[in-house]
């Protein structure tokens, strides 16, 4: 069973690649000014369509033109937070999926409550943190014991299923060994490289990628894992292309590449993906 | 005589490309944050000098320096519209051109309205976009058939040609054939590359070319035929130099090579540019 | 004396630079929107951790985990402006070290008075600007013939001591000579490459790169020396690795690769200091 449950995410995830491609879907971001042009050029790699537009007279009109929102919270402003509460309200009477990034929540009183707001505010189809993020949102302020992995010995498969279950919605966590979680789906996902931890905006990258994703797919789960596994894939590729005199210069270049040129063959070659159903 | 004319614009455009590098134009911009890098880079690569300035309190002073000024909504807000209403206004009166960019105009009313605000306050020297933004501006809402050419057929040089008799300046369609208006004068463009359009800001950046083009010479019909040519030959230039592993992001990081590395011979030798004036 | 000088300031840098890899400090950035992008690459590119906030509402929370400040007026409002000071004097009450690139001081009167701002309500380890903007800052309205070397034909060394003597901090002028001023020590830097003016935001980069060195060292002075020296030693390496078809494009990506991969092996062999202390 659990061979199979892969099987098919793996399948799901190639399938969903395809669908962007065809469907070119349309992802309105209201994101940081760090990595919002990665961000607009990770999109356009995948084969989707990015647009970037966060003044509050314009969003909710905008995202009636998209097939996702992503919401970012990297460089905060009360405007911003306003936008983005505003957009996502919008995108959920349109049954538009709404991606949510809670860049650096817990590291300011200011971050903190805006993340909630979203939160408490927007229906979200998926959030993608780091462990920290993640951990902060679900309100975890313990180190608890994981379940059984060397992934969750930081408790992470727990803090994502919590987080999860409350909001019922798909939970990402990406790290060394990257958590999807929506309510008893689990998959673990075993790729990436550490230099992806040495360039700018590759957690903004990745959730722009599930934006592509989920505007292409109603399975976000699977749309999750599909962003994450594309952008840890991407990583792997990328370092391969690097020669002796390469450097993270290259290696960013390259990710652009690889994104560009993934197809279901490398998706199925490279993907190392565990998925643990109901059943587990 | 069409012969002649062709052969006097592109000798036109390369003689334009040595007095940006010859004057090194100071160009304004006020533009969005998603591209701005880019916008900077090319101007630098071109051999002009790029400010970016946005706060209403400085755009006049800071424009008074320029020799051209870039006005791009693609990540608008009240307070930029303002400041570029305010720039462009002590631009006209101290004789500088004005190059616009309406980014998504049409896609909301904020857009629209904004582009409309600045084109009823501000004197263009040139305007360019796309098909379908240059098509909302001029006022078009029904397909008209258009002259006789295959890059017409969508009615693009008839809209063309209504806004820049309208304002009395330059209009430019970017797209597979590009459209550069001015009066009865008339040229279109069949370089580029199709990747151009896998790579965020290549219209804006097209537009920071028309700046340092436009900040060089006296001739912005000429002007901005030589950024909109300077930047399709650079897609072709940088489409050549990729290897069988690189994808979007080598492809990228070419597009500045090209324009760096741009010379009035390749313009020669690459220029493929059909000028039609009165005689036609 | 002399050559012992150089020789510890040289092996200092290279000291610095092992213990940003270790300490991996913390570098919050209050920047422009043109540049910040390369900015927090470069800082991961050296070692160190980038974080950017400039709401008012968190920033002074937010420097209260960092090992720097870098301030920095590319882009300015007047919203920025205050928090900047906000921030600047948290850092001051906590010791940490604040580094301030006056971009444009003088183009406009309101970057004037915003420096002016700053320099009078935070106290500033490291100021590093170009030849006008700290021949404004210093207040030197007339050319001063400077001390004796060439690299001092424009009086730069002058401006950078009265305004170090000024504000008692380390002043530094980066140029086609590097200027490193604090009370009697001076040192020039004869690294770098014309290149890096023809990319936007190397003097950003190396604003940001002096942030982390300060991050990890208490003697701002070396510190500053040390982000100039990699920045210059780095134009020189990506300038090594260029082939005949490499442009503008090919070198900024370079560049970082050059700052990912410096050693103090590096420094020690490329790095061309000279220092000249209280005996000279």
């Amino acid at each position: 069973m659990m061979s199979n449950g892969q099987t098919d995410l793996l399948a799901k995830i190639a399938a969903i690649l395809t669908q962007v491609k065809q469907k070119r879907p349309l992802v309105h971001h209201i994101t940081n000014y760090v990595t919002v042009n990665d961000c607009a050029n990770i999109t356009l790699a995948l084969g989707a369509s990015p647009v970037m537009a966060s003044d509050i007279a314009e969003v909710e009109e905008m995202v009636s033109h998209a097939a996702a929102l992503v919401l970012n919270i990297g460089t905060l402003s009360s405007r911003a937070v306003a936008a983005m509460v505003a957009a996502g309200k919008k995108a959920n009477s349109l049954g538009v999926p709404v991606i949510f990034d809670p860049v650096g929540v817990g590291a300011t009183a200011m971050r903190t409550a805006a993340a909630e707001q979203i939160i408490r505010e927007v229906r979200l189809a998926v959030i993608r943190g780091n462990m920290s993020e993640i951990k902060v949102l679900a309100g975890l302020n313990t180190g608890i014991k994981g379940v059984d992995s060397i992934a969750d010995e930081q408790g992470g498969v727990q803090a994502a299923q919590n987080l999860a279950r409350q909001l019922g919605c798909t939970v990402a966590i990406t790290g060394k060994t990257d958590i999807v979680v929506r309510g008893d789906d689990l998959c673990l996902i075993n790729n990436g490289h550490p230099l992806l931890t040495a360039v700018t905006g590759t957690g903004c990258m990745a959730t722009s990628l599930i934006g592509c994703c989920c505007g292409a797919t109603d399975d976000y789960f699977a749309g999750a894992a599909a962003g994450i596994a594309v952008m840890g894939i991407a990583g792997e590729l990328a370092q391969r292309f690097l020669k002796p005199e390469d450097g993270i210069g290259t290696f960013r270049m390259r990710l652009f590449d690889a994104v560009f040129k993934m197809t279901p063959a490398i998706i199925h070659e490279y993907g190392r993906i565990e998925y643990y159903g109901r059943e587990r």
